[in-house]
């Protein structure tokens, strides 16, 4: 790539970066806020059971979600040779996986100490789906780009359908974001009002990341 | 491409499509023995308000996700001329946008006759900006690919980012329809489970037409 269009390139990776982590920012402010202000406050050892069931969705949004997120972006918003950003890459989304289930053991030791029956919802199903999933693509892609490593044709020939697996299975992870808030749906009003726009932003920032996979790599040859 | 290359394709399309057919009638008829069997039935006009707000759900799959999917795989199952492919495209997708906005209708229609006020929910809020920006979608794309048309140069520049949208809003509509079963959650049951089930499989529709996006074009040329 010559120096302009590169230029180009690395403007239009800010600004998406920059929406991306506006949106977050805001969406991880307002579950705070849901919370701390509507739900009691958040406790992974409380007799207040509604505190150790709120560890759960800020986990999964700012361990799972966003720290996924940024994994997804490494490759468009760090300026490196392609080897660190595909370590920053890697880590990251361990991290994602470690937090993420984290974040579910929070919502089963909710279950166990509320004596409510696991795995019944909508909500369950799909989380528990996506991130099992989620755990296959980070081995399937730790094996072929990182250790051993397949041959050059055959990491080619496999980098598009990882970058799509990953960016339906970051959709699969938004998704159940959303069916976790829609359940947790209060009356109309002011509590209600703060779910959905969390939900909203959750949403966007989901949609900016995916469309950042379209924009061209910036790499930096060493 | 070569012949051997274009059967290829036209294979790899053809299983895709298999599976999404699959997807999509199991869902299909989970929704329906959902409504009929749990909810009291399907009617438009009815002093059982529950059936009038069962349109909505049958009415937003198989009117509105499952027209909309059809429409994404035209381009790579239709073995035609592009100019036909692009017409059965456009086509479905109005058909899409005219089955959705029926079925919202149902949904806004339900909570009239029931006093519910509307627009509260994060489904709610979730559908009405995806349909909403389904609408704008299909505008622009009548304009820039249809009629007037944009020149050509500017077609093919616009053409993956209109792509990349589409995709982005079809997972999008999919996420709605997720949090819209979530919101009828019932008790841990035979109900909750042919509900589950159904959200499974609608998910599995949107990511296999998703990933179908990736397969190269069956264009015949006249
Ligand atoms: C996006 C990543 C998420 C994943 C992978 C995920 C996964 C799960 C899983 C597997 C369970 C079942 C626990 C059990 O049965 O004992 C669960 C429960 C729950 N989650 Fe999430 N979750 C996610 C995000 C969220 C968010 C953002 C919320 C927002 C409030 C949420 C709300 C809940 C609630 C209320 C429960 C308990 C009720 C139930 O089982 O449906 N989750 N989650
Ligand atoms: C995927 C396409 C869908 C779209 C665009 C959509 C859109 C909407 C909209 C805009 C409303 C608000 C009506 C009002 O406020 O008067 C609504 C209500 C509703 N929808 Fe959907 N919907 C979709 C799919 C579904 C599905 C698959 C279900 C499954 C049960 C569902 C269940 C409901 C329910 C229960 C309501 C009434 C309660 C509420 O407003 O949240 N929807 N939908």
């Amino acid at each position: 790539m010559d120096l302009i269009a590169r230029e180009g390139t690395r403007l239009m990776a800010t600004h998406v970066a920059a929406a991306a982590h506006l949106f977050a920012l805001v969406a991880a402010v307002l579950l705070l806020v849901w919370t701390i202000r509507f739900g009691g406050g958040i406790a992974l050892h409380s007799s207040n059971k509604e505190r150790v069931l709120n560890v759960h969705p800020v986990v999964m949004f700012m361990g799972f979600i966003f720290v996924a997120g940024e994994a997804i972006m490494a490759f468009k918003i760090i300026r490196a040779p392609k080897k660190l950003q595909k370590l920053v890459h890697m880590a990251l989304q361990l991290v994602a996986l470690g937090l993420g289930s984290f974040g579910v053991y929070a919502a089963f030791k909710y279950h166990r100490e509320s004596h409510i029956p696991d795995m019944t919802s909508l909500h369950s199903w799909l989380g528990m789906a996506t991130i099992c999933l989620v755990g296959l693509q980070w081995i399937f892609g730790f094996l072929l780009f990182w250790f051993p490593g397949a041959p050059r044709p055959a990491r080619v020939a496999a980098a598009p359908l990882h970058a799509c697996a990953g960016v339906a299975l970051f959709l699969m992870t938004i998704c159940t974001a959303e069916t976790g808030l829609a359940q947790r749906a209060a009356e109309p009003g002011m509590e209600s009002r703060l779910l959905n726009f969390a939900g909203l932003f959750i949403l966007l920032f989901g949609v900016v990341v995916s469309l950042s996979v379209a924009l061209p790599r910036l790499t930096v040859h060493s």
